[in-house]
């Protein structure tokens, strides 16, 4: 048993910090300021056009990618502690190249596209030249449950014809957005597990129709954002199915193991970032004549998080070891027990952030607001926590066959 | 012991809850649509307008003011389940009359303002044609501990000049909105409770100057808004200070108490609001095979929401109970009660309706995001809970002066 | 609304707080020490009876008899604070003549009972001379579900022969007990509420066997205890059947709810006294340089205790405001709540008071311990929590036929 | 990063498993038996030394002492997992040489004490032929704080003379106990880590009383048990004052790291056990036409509990890790982490487990409240959750020196 880090791990988290720190943290106030003031919020402000190229030339770019061909080959293991610095902040997954959901995109196209998938599409995204969405979600259903699933995508000659509601599709407002995974269900009288395709469809497709985007808590995520998309008799080539016809459900699930734990570690980060935030003001603040942080139970709360961040990283991390060394199907358990706790822990110490900031929490003044919306969204995303532990209580009773008293 | 509500009550309740039934919840999206689609969401749409003349002419109108000469005269236990009530629609508090900051200033001018302060800033907000805000809190200090305040007032013959910085200042973007209560020091070396003053401040005086709108989790609450505002040597008349100089404590005390009890309900009112839409998910929701009400621990959800709203409830009219009989100054220790539990109650049932939502809850397709926003600034405004807990365990320590084993 | 106690109630709470001052709480260590120095904790130390005899004197004894020629004719209302009284100390239900079971049993046969059987069990019971057990629950199947009953209680001709095993029958070891009220499934064939029979069984009938006395933690509670009693061809003549057979279910079902709100407000008098202990301790114990009430979080968790203790009491008097009112069948779900917040409310104050005594709070040198076991149970007793949440969130979805969005 | 256990204890968790299986969990009721039937509970039940011997015989004595000539010279890291199973049983520690207080006492002999001290006292204690008392708590001051310490050891010539109170001192009534490690104060002018001193004293000497033998929730935990203790100027020769005076406070620290991962280990066995039942029961059992794992919310729980115990039993492992690798100072922040959570998920556990049990979980038919005041003791012992978290953040601060926003 080793908790140590690897070399190279322990190396790109010097990097990585010592970028965070110089590059990308001071940058923030700036980017949101030409967000505001450029022509409008849903433009690529371009501070982070530099930054980007600024983290491709220190070779802190496609990091995520396990794939040594077109990325850096790191094992989730390794990967994680860097994925968690960049939830630090909201900037750092993209110029970092390795945000939601270009990476899982990315992933996808890396392990199953065809070169001539992988030349349109893949290279561009590597490059950071294009934006993607993943549009699997539907708003008409519970997309909990993937048997659900409404939208159809119906083989037709040498085209495949695409018809489906589909929201919550991250990206899909940014002006760099080409392309929309699409998944929907081919054929209905398939075995369950062969019945979705995944579709890459060109975003200008005729057919395709932003809805609207929508907001979370009242905040848009500019230029990303969450998009409401419907798609009206959209007919592209069969060849732009991913891994041919029947093999959605597949990739579905080959995308969220490694997408949960990128998250996860995500939303660790996010929480770091909060208690620090959160341990800076109860020193800097008076009330009372004492600093904050020598009043109530305030020490108290940092204590806890301090244990619960601890806890849920090191559940992370082993997640991400079994991942690499016995799969994702034997890591069932655990990545459903990370996606449950390291939302809920994150969740809580941004909101106990947000109470020792007082109103200046709830606004922009601070990043906690948009952190804490990240952590909200996410017991949804990628399943909601209540479906993961049934499949953890599940898993559970398999291991107990009969159980001696 | 009588835990029904009186005559006068009873009526008033079933007349509220027709009147919401009837012509708020349908309203609601209408309102949405006009504050989009108008000249931008910081108009008044008119459709309030409209919603606004139907419940005076119904008699639904300032219901909230004890006072029985300007207003209904309710006790605060008869006021309360109205409250409650005007809370599970964002819209209603405005349609009754009875919106904070507006309310509480209401009162303050009806207790202590001059008849020449009544006469130009009360009568036409007890008709609803102005607006008010009312500016405490400062940006730079802890306001949770009045005696950090730096905003100054200082009489300068028979004007009184104003220079400070104020933030969260409700209802300050809101089209009407005429008329600022600014409170700030007037005198330092007086004895503690005599050193403010609260001035009457027309919103187009020389020298206020809106910096800015503050956003909650990124929503703006427009068309009301919070603010940050800068006063700038403002000098206005001398008897534009209400009561006189040095009686701002004294007042913003009374003022309070009883806006803490009508915060607190409206609280619980969106509680259960949130409570219902979370019900008519679970029952129309289905996630493999079965309704969501049946799947899980979701049942045991609505239980505990049940079971914490009703205690909650209770602690809220036992408190206004006492300020009705003992008053404010005896029923301290159960007004923090309250300001602790009711909007700690309803942050955590209204984001259990969220999750029963998935991300439906998140956008603005429900009332619950901004139902969570409400909540969750109320654990701030009026005293953290952490000040409220604190008083608490003072007076409960208090209550025994040795204790026997 | 009128959260102030009845004139009668007053009056009686200051006698009974009077009596626990000077005659119970001063008594708690010589009756711990008769219990150990007689001849063992089976017997009925002496100060126990000089103690009845003065309450008995001062007329606090059976109040809590809502009957008016048996008992003291009490509302629920008015009953509810003396029953919170004596749950502040392990001695005063007995001293009052107002512990369970014989409380719920004299209920019964005030009500139930013939003139024989008030006779010989209830005027003996009410004159504090006899005691009772109540023998329902059964080891062998889960008894929160009242059909999976199997014990037998079979009519052969003028006399009824039961035939079964129960547990957790308290009081059944105490010196005194002289009555068993057995609970028995008579006719499998009627309707689901007319299969049941109360059976009033002499204690030293043949066939009834005392298996063993249950712990609870380790602790037998004696000399009253938890006892597990075989009944084995017990037979009894017919009038010995309360009511008649087939009633069992009716009244047990009239036995709960008075039963419930009776434990509820005494767990809720456990709290109250360990919040006492705990702030005693708090104050008086010293630790690195300060007292622990000005220590970590410490003034939180008495602010939150407080907090929790006025909510449930509240809603356990509406409860009980309520049975007084409307009857149980209208208070179901009030006392389904109430049932599961009052002792896990207590259950957490009393840990935490535990927690403030280091290891003198888990020894019985306080009685903290023995009031964390009586909380603990009461989780369980009279129906699992588990079991009153499902009727609650059932209640619930009733009250919402259709619910508007 | 490498979360597999090594070979050594893999194949360690196989045989202990194993023995735990084959040996113990049967012998549980038989040594229950025998504790109950033989000349009361304070004796030695027969079938230990039997247990013992066969442990003895298998190679698994002693694992726990990292000492390479007295033990098994094993990490802390691989030592942990079968301190997890030997919190299985009850019976377990003892069975494997392993248990508190003895084990700790051995450390501490094997590290500090004289070649005379080992031949007297180490080498029967690793041989199980004789038990010891560790005493260090005192009753009438809150001992979380050491420098509250007021028993006295004065040198006094070529002896050593003591003086003082004690509690709390676990297997004190043992009937093989034989010494005890008495911590006092021996020069209160001398700098703060140099004031105390650890003394050997036969239980037999002139001086030494046994006062009583302390409750747990009304349970002694015979034949061990925790006892208060008197010493009345107890004379030893100065040759029993380990690692001579002065020293006691560096012993103490250098005792207190492993033995709370030892207890953190055993206490998260503890809770798999409780889970293990949980689940058991939660099959078996039929209430409302269900098992009682199909109603409610008794997955989640589960569910829960499997993330609670990875995340904690992950923790304990890290500060394993630490202790071997970077040691107990640099270890500090994680001991008291796990301190604080693993006797905190183990009692909510465990807890939930007496609650699927019903009645049966409280008595002692299942080892749960027995594990369950394990748990709740040990948030007290070595230093209660307060304590711990109040260090915890006291480092967290000093790793935050100046936080960046």
């Amino acid at each position: 048993m080793d908790f140590a880090y690897s070399p190279r791990a322990r190396q790109l988290i010097a990097q990585v910090e010592a970028f965070l720190r110089e590059e990308i943290l001071p940058a923030e106030a700036e980017y949101r300021r030409q967000l505001q003031s450029h022509d409008g919020p849903w433009c690529q402000p371009p501070i982070m056009e530099s930054l980007k190229a600024k983290a491709k030339a220190a070779g802190l770019w496609n990091l995520f990618l396990p794939d040594n061909e077109w990325g850096a080959g790191l094992s989730n293991v390794d990967y994680a502690p860097l994925a968690e610095l960049s939830g630090r902040s909201f900037l750092a997954p993209e110029v970092f190249n390795c945000n939601a959901p270009d990476s899982g995109n990315m992933e996808v196209l890396a392990k199953y596209g065809s070169p001539q998938q992988q030349e349109r599409w893949l290279k561009p995204l590597l490059a950071g030249e294009i934006r993607s969405a993943f549009c699997m979600t539907e708003p008409a259903v519970a997309s909990s449950d993937a048997t659900n699933m409404q939208a159809r995508a119906v083989v037709d000659g040498d085209s495949i014809v695409c018809d489906g509601r589909k929201w919550w599709s991250s990206g899909l407002g940014h002006p760099h957005c080409r392309v929309l995974i699409y998944m929907a269900l081919t054929d209905p009288t398939a075995p369950p597990y062969a019945r979705h395709s995944m579709v890459l469809i060109p975003i200008d497709s005729a057919g395709v129709k932003i809805e609207r985007m929508l907001p979370v808590f009242g905040a848009y995520d500019e230029p990303f954002g969450h998009g409401e998309v419907s798609f009206n008799a959209v007919r592209v080539p069969l060849d732009h199915v991913i891994a041919g016809p029947g093999r959605g459900f597949e990739i579905a699930q080959g995308r969220l193991g490694p997408g949960r734990i990128h998250h996860c570690m995500r939303v660790l980060g996010a929480a770091e970032r909060a208690l620090e935030l959160m341990i800076a003001r109860a020193r800097s603040r008076q009330a009372f004549g004492k600093a904050l942080i020598d009043l109530g139970g305030n020490r108290d709360i940092i204590a806890d998080a301090r244990i619960a961040l601890e806890q849920a990283r090191l559940l992370t991390l082993k997640a991400a070891w079994m991942m690499d060394t016995v799969g994702a199907k034997a890591a069932m358990s655990e990545i459903s027990q990370i996606k449950v706790v390291a939302p809920t822990v994150a969740q809580k110490i941004i909101d106990q952030a947000i109470q020792m900031h007082g109103g200046a929490g709830l606004s922009d003044d601070t990043p906690l607001a948009a952190l804490y919306a990240y952590a909200r969204v996410l017991r949804i995303a990628d399943g909601p926590d209540e479906v993961h532990k049934a499949l953890i209580a599940k898993l559970e009773l398999r291991r107990h066959p009969e159980v001696p008293v």
